[in-house]
């Protein structure tokens, strides 16, 4: 563990250092952003006496981090300001957080205690593949290293032969990815003769996008590596809100940072634990954009509040099931691409390249679902057909496509494809 | 200054200082790379009673550097690593420069000393468009603002349009960039109706190519702001061994970390000052891959080791004029692409997009200069080729070009191009 005492600490006391530190954040809005607070309803940080009270403040969504572009909501003065991410932006305007130094701190801290629940340590030689610059990801995994202190290969993203080349050439033991890359990683070393075996690679830490524990359990054995599932955005700071430990049986949110509520995305109700919504975080000791009620859009449950077998105290998400905006309805049935996805996997003779299709054609709704396939063979699908059925409630053709049909991209892979008539 | 001790230390105490860490980088060596230590004779720190001994020591170049890939010549154990960079390795074997806890921060002392140098503060604002990963140039500005405190706008190399949008949006004062991109940046600006006086950009700090006098007073006048030319490089650490202050009288080498030599390229005999010669580069701080006599290629001269107007004492050296293996010979007569470029730029008609294209057609030698030009104007092109042939002595055939027919790349720019028979 990174930071003992902070990760074990009694839930009783995190809930009351949360408590001081949601008043001393509503303060730092007050004092700071006369608009923010005024958003907030005008609250003072005398009326918050439970954390339970956090419920009459409104939500802020990512519409209003987006409005704010590009200081809005910002609670420092410029000159504190010291860097800043953003997300990507592609549609519409981009959400863009500075960071304060002491926020750039808080950043590593968390960072750093996500790659030691992965293992990580001095002696490890980290290969970062996120990208630096705008994109959080990289930044994240470069700042937690250096906390920690092991060899880092900067690498950013793409140049996969490259990649593989540097693993052996340098001794990577951990490898940090956003969670499709493993996919092209394994899929190039096949083309290759490369054998992830031959190599010192034994942990990977992956995140920035809903992966099944089926594609997890692929790229675990393709690659024989433990991989950790961790949590994170631009607008919460950066990756490393929360990350599984070797115990693999949730996610650890680090809540002296970070409060989570689990809310019912249409009536955004509290949902009592265990029940799958809408993960809303509030930060606790962000400077430069402090978020009060942010939904995030990431669909989860609580595990557990309990002490877990790693000794850590602080709860457990489960891993994200999809997000509200990647649900898609189709011939009124509501799913997420992760739950095609884990259907697919099931199977040995598909490859981890999907595409779900869907859209009007000649005005009648349609869906396919696209999947690369060892074998072009009738009987696999028309039994993939039957469990997308079965299990989802909805008729797709699906459709088996050859191995490397379906076109790779770096960064993030596309998944789901809407079709306008 | 960021270190105003340092930066105004007496020259003989410097001098003093660079004996002892000379020997202390070669004791360094002794006891932690036995084959290095052969490589320089097996000699003892005890062996240099005076910086003149350095001469003894053999010259290290980059093909030596290169077959050390990756930790030959690595003078610490693995598990001291933190991370590395690496020159682009385009062509052939990449050099690797390993850097310890202490390199880094090195490295940090120096970039903040460059970005003060350009006047920079922490009330400033640093849009830094070099490659972040093992490229050196976008974290050593980087590591540089941190020190300094100032705000970046961490966004990278490419995406011209959003790198204007972003001067505007973020208020940046200060830009980073390899020396060819302000052209480009002021190209899209002028095809868009961006005018860089109606931003806050005050400082350009460019390196990384060489770039003539001409280009800089061009991209001054265009962006109206003040440039310092800053170098360094994989090798020696990344960028930031040395910088102009805004005296502009000669780039100041940080010489409490790097031992300066000017010598001739074919003999490698130490030429005296003012002579222009080839740069060669001592390492006095350096763990990692500590340097001693490398061979930079860089061809330039020493100014002055005189107190400067700006109260610095770190010797100066003229801009880079050159770099040995750009030097072209075309029809007997050596020159460097910085000569042309020179000449071409003190015409008002032309842009400072050109490319020398050169080589062997039916068995003989040609020349052929081809600028964009906002005229298509016979005397124009009579007049260049005149003047090449007055001021560098061989017969060119000059090719004007429309604006914009040069393909423009993201990087360094391609000035010379060989033609093989
Ligand atoms: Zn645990
Ligand atoms: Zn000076």
């Amino acid at each position: 563990m990174y930071q003992p005492r902070l990760e074990t600490m009694p839930q009783e006391e995190i809930r009351k250092l949360q408590l001081e530190r949601l008043k001393r954040t509503l303060a730092h809005i007050r004092d700071r952003n006369p608009d923010y607070h005024k958003r907030l309803g005008g609250i003072h940080p005398e009326d918050i006496k439970d954390l339970s009270d956090l419920e009459k403040l409104p939500f802020l969504t990512k519409d209003d981090l987006r409005e704010a572009y590009p200081f809005g909501l910002a609670c420092a003065p410029k000159e504190a300001f010291v860097r800043f991410h953003m997300s990507s932006g592609t549609t519409g305007t981009p959400v863009v957080n500075p960071f304060t130094r002491s926020d750039v701190e808080q950043w590593a801290e968390i960072m750093a205690r996500c790659l030691s629940a992965a293992g990580v340590t001095h002696a490890d030689v980290l290969q970062i593949t996120p990208g630096f610059g705008l994109f959080n990801g990289g930044f994240g995994f470069h700042y937690g290293a250096e906390r920690i202190g092991c060899f880092v290969v900067p690498i950013g993203p793409g140049r996969t032969l490259m990649q593989l080349k540097f693993m052996k050439d340098f001794g990577t033991t951990a490898l940090g990815a956003i969670s499709s890359y493993p996919l092209r990683l394994i899929e190039v070393a096949k083309e290759e003769g490369f054998d992830f075996r031959e190599t010192r690679l034994r942990v990977g830490i992956f995140g920035a996008e809903v992966w099944s524990d089926e594609t997890r359990k692929y790229i675990e054995e393709a690659m024989g590596i433990e991989t950790f599932d961790i949590i994170g955005m631009t607008e919460t700071g950066g990756v490393g809100l929360g990350i599984d430990c070797k115990a693999h049986e949730g996610l650890h949110v680090w809540e002296d940072h970070y409060l989570v509520e689990i809310v019912d995305p249409e009536t955004g109700k509290a949902l009592p634990d265990g029940e799958e919504g809408e993960m809303v975080v509030t930060t606790l000791t962000r400077e430069g954009l402090p978020l009060i009620r942010y939904r995030t859009r990431d669909i989860t449950r609580i595990i557990s509040r309990e002490r877990c077998s790693c000794g850590r105290t602080m709860l457990r998400v489960a891993r994200i099931k999809g997000r509200t905006d990647d649900m898609l309805k189709v011939k009124g049935v509501n799913f997420y691409p992760r739950q095609v996805e884990e259907i697919l996997m099931r199977h040995p003779e598909t490859t981890p390249e999907y595409l779900i299709r869907f859209g009007k054609r000649a005005g009648k709704d349609f869906i396919e679902i696209l999947v690369e396939s060892k074998v072009q063979d009738e009987t696999l699908r028309e039994r993939l057909a039957e469990e997308i059925y079965n299990y989802l409630g909805f008729h797709a053709k699906v459709i088996l496509l050859k191995e490397g049909e379906l076109p790779r991209r770096e960064g993030k892979a596309k998944r789901v494809e809407k079709v306008k008539e």
